[in-house]
Order: C-alpha cells, then sequence, then structure tokens
C-alpha cells in the first residue's frame, strides 16, 4: 500500500487534518509501521528457523515488541476523531524507542542474516518517521510541546 | 509495502516455500491483508465522526471485526517456520468472511461516504487473495484438501 | 479477572443477550481466551529462553499463532452490536483449532517445562469452552447451524 | 484468571525475576490489563449501542486506544526474556496516559451508563498498577531511573 493510497484514504475522514502536509506526514508514517511490523514478526519467525537460534534469543525478543507496539501505533494514528494529544505523543515515542531497540539488535546479525537486515532498515525508517511526526505535532501544537518533562502519572 | 518487496522478505526465511509461486501469493496476500486492516481501522473512525453515526453502527462493528481478524491473519501468514496446515487454512477461512461481511456492509454505503467506498473495494480484494491462497495451498496439499467436512473439533 | 465480573460488564450492554445462560456462557469463554493468550504468550519466551531452545521451534510456533488468534477472538466475542453470525462461527472455529494445535504440542513437553504444561491446560479450556459456545450459538439459530458445508467464499 | 495463577505462570520461566516482589508485582499488573483491554473493548460496543451514540464519540475514541495500548502492554510484560528495559519503561509510560485517558472520560458518562462507570473503575485500577510497576522497575534498577529526561529519539 503506498503512501498516496493511505493518505487519500485518510483524506476521506469527516475531520480529516486542514493542511495536507500533516495528512501527507501521518500516511508516511503509517506505511513504514505497516512495513516495519510486517518486518519485525518475519525476522522473528525467520530467526526461530536458524540453525543457532539460540544465539538470537534477544533479537526474537526485541523482534517481537517492535511488532506488538507498531501494531498499537497504527491504530492509534489511523484514527482522527476526537484524538487525544497525549496519548498519542506518549506512543509515538513508546514506537520510537521500540524500534530503535530492534534496529540495534538486528543491525548486529546483518551480515549473517539477510532477514535482519531488512528488518533493521525497517525498524530504522520507521523510527525516524515516527520521530519526524512527533516533531510536526508537537510544532503544530497538537501534542503537549514537552510532556515528558512533567508526566501527569496520576 | 509493495508486494516485490514483501516478497523478497518472505524469500530470506531459512525455510522459505521453494516455488517462487507460493511465496508470491503469501506476498500478495499479505499486502491485501494490511491494506485492508488500514482500511477498516479508518472507516470504523471516520464512521463514528459522521453526523448520522447511528445510522453506521453496523458498519463501525465489521469494520473493527474485519480488522482484527485480518491482524491476526496478518501474523499467522508472515510465519513459515514449522506452518500448522488446519489453522492457516481456518483462519484464512474467517479472514474470507471477515471481509465478505464488512464489504457487504460497507458497499451500502459507498454512495453517501467515501471511506465505505474505499473500504469496501480493499475488503473485496483482500477477501479474492486470501481465497486465491486458500485455493493454493489446498491444491499444494499445504492445508487439508478440504478440512471444512470433517473439522476435529475434539 | 473472574467470570462473575465480566458476566457483568456484558450484562450493561443496551442489547444483552436476552437469556442469561448465553451471556454466561460468553463470560466463560472470554476468560478462558484471556488466560489462554496470555499462557501462549508466556510459554513462547519462557521456551525462548530455554537451553534446548531449538527443539522448541514448533512449540513457540504454536504459541504464538494461537496467542494472536485467541486475541481477535476475544475482540469480536466481546462485541455485542449487530453480530455478524457467521463471522462468530468461523472466528470460533479457527480458535478452536489454534487452541487444539498448540495443546497437542505444548503436550510434548508437558514433562519437561511446566510452562508448557501450564499452557497446554490453558489451550484445552479454551477449546471446550470455544466449542460449546459454538454449540450453544448453533442451537439457539444466532450462527448459522453448519455453515462449514456450504461456506460462501466469494 | 486470579494474580496467584499468573504469578505461578510467570515463574515457571527459565529466567523469572529473583524476587517474589517483582513477580507478583508483575502479576497483579497483567491481570489488570488484561480486565482493563476487555472493559474498554465491550464499553465502546456498548457506546455504540447506545441511543445517543453521538455524544459518545470521545468515549468510544479513547475505548478503542486504550484497549490497543493495553494489548500490546500484556505482550510486552509478560516477556522475560533479555527484557529491553527502556521500551518497557515507555510502553508502561504510554499505557498509563491511555488509562488515564480513557478513565478521565469514562467517568463524565458513569452516572448515565453503567459500562463507563466499570470501565472508568478498571482503567483506574491498571492505571495504578502500570505506575507501581513502573515505580519498581526504576528503584529495582531495571528501566532507566529516569529516561524521560534525556529521551535518545535518534
Amino acid at each position: 500500500m503506498n503512501n498516496e493510497r493511505i493518505e487519500h484514504l485518510l483524506r476521506t475522514h469527516p475531520r480529516a487534518a486542514e493542511t495536507s502536509a500533516t495528512t501527507r506526514e501521518h500516511a508516511a508514517t503509517l506505511a513504514a509501521l505497516l512495513e516495519c511490523l510486517l518486518a519485525c514478526n518475519a525476522c522473528a519467525d525467520a530467526c526461530l528457523a536458524e540453525e543457532h537460534v539460540s544465539r538470537l534469543r534477544r533479537c526474537i525478543r526485541t523482534d517481537l515488541d517492535c511488532a506488538d507496539v507498531c501494531a498499537a501505533t497504527v491504530r492509534v494514528i489511523s484514527r482522527q476523531t476526537e484524538t487525544p494529544g497525549e496519548l498519542l505523543h506518549q506512543q509515538l515515542h513508546a514506537c520510537i524507542i521500540a524500534c530503535q531497540t530492534c534496529a540495534d539488535e538486528c543491525e548486529l546479525h546483518r551480515d549473517m542474516h539477510e532477514h535482519c537486515r531488512l528488518c533493521a532498515k525497517a525498524c530504522r525508517h520507521c523510527q525516524e518517521l515516527c520521530n519526524r511526526l512527533l516533531g510536526e505535532l508537537s510544532a503544530a501544537g497538537t501534542v503537549p510541546a514537552n510532556p515528558l518533562e512533567s508526566p501527569s502519572l496520576s
């Protein structure tokens, strides 16, 4: 699914973001998230089938975590009705860390396993787009400028 | 994420399907599933924001069900290690019904809501590809030829 | 979360099932599904940390599949608005196969690994409750009496 | 599924946390997360069936978000192999915000809708347990003491 089709889909929402730029940013991030979750699931399963699976325990673990966090992020980001800004911010932040953690681990095995190389690439791209979207949303005031300094933890 | 990239990803698995045709079929189905789950999530949320949301209750319900079933199907299909044939068959079957149900409902609103039209299209495409993959797998003997006639329900 | 609390929750729905028996059956099935998905996730991860992980590849695979299918089934079953009968039937059927497949595999390792024994038990219990709910729904006419003989696959 | 059974399950992991207290904390949090995700899914669907669904748009939105974030958190927390501390921290943090946001919204409708009252209660309980676990992990040094001040966003 290419970015243009996702962008077209998002624009059909009755409360679609007013500026084209924001919707384009969302669409690109969703495409990256879907690719990342698929790459992580496939990499975890490929690692499981490798002869030296015992050396890939951490890789499988971070793959599965990243796939799960990306899946939740896709769902949250694909909604445009009454978006709760702080949650959007925090979920994007968790996703950035998940992608970064998984990319760091997969890169250790990229010369041995092509699936790790592809997965690291997908994670790194997703991390960048989530990071950029977070920046856009903060600049636009959609999410708190810096909620990390004042978390309202109950 | 286009089909070629998904196919390349699947081929890096140590036990990738031997024939190119099967992997291509899997890749096309995964792409359709990812597009369908995104379209369903976006459509459910867009319906929720419509003025006449009360007339779209069934549409939101079938959208959410379809998104959930597609998400599980993506995960099952993206694995190639020790694939359990009968589960693959049954999950594909459930997914076909989910897509069909959602497409039927969304088509009722396609002239009113562009998101319903796009969602119906994505569901119909996904239904077709799941159906085709099911046929391929049955022909290849990967899944039981006709497990539906002899379900082993314990 | 015990069955009584889930049942109470389901009864607060404006269109809750009219008979107490049906709601009780749903609540028990939801409790079993939640326990099963947790046991499967935990067992997959425990297998991954075992010294002889290479002998547990199929167990990890079936654990992950079962967890994913149960998660989708929880979501579909927890909804009571405009329930599409045939989808409910097929998803329950897929879930029964997922639980059965995983229980069969985990039972092979139950004497070696306590997590496999617990997981097999949770899967078997879930399989039974999904099977019973399927029977109840068929008897009540909520789902097609025997859709398996006439699948409408497109 | 009660806390004792979840705790027993977690203890069967080859690398289970050494102290009983930590495992007990994890088990209680998992139980709260499972209850919360079910309550949120059920509340979203019950709101959808209410006569005045148009007044419950934000409630449905926050319910769905919270269910999705809790589901990802369950998966991440249920793993004990090679746990990446910072991701655990960030996902717990996102979950706390999701629960808080949903509880705040549901409490606005608690006098009108019993499902909103039950959902708010489940969210608030889950928020507290996630918050407590975050505190325990920070104190134990399992997660960074205060990663929020130095996010490594690439």
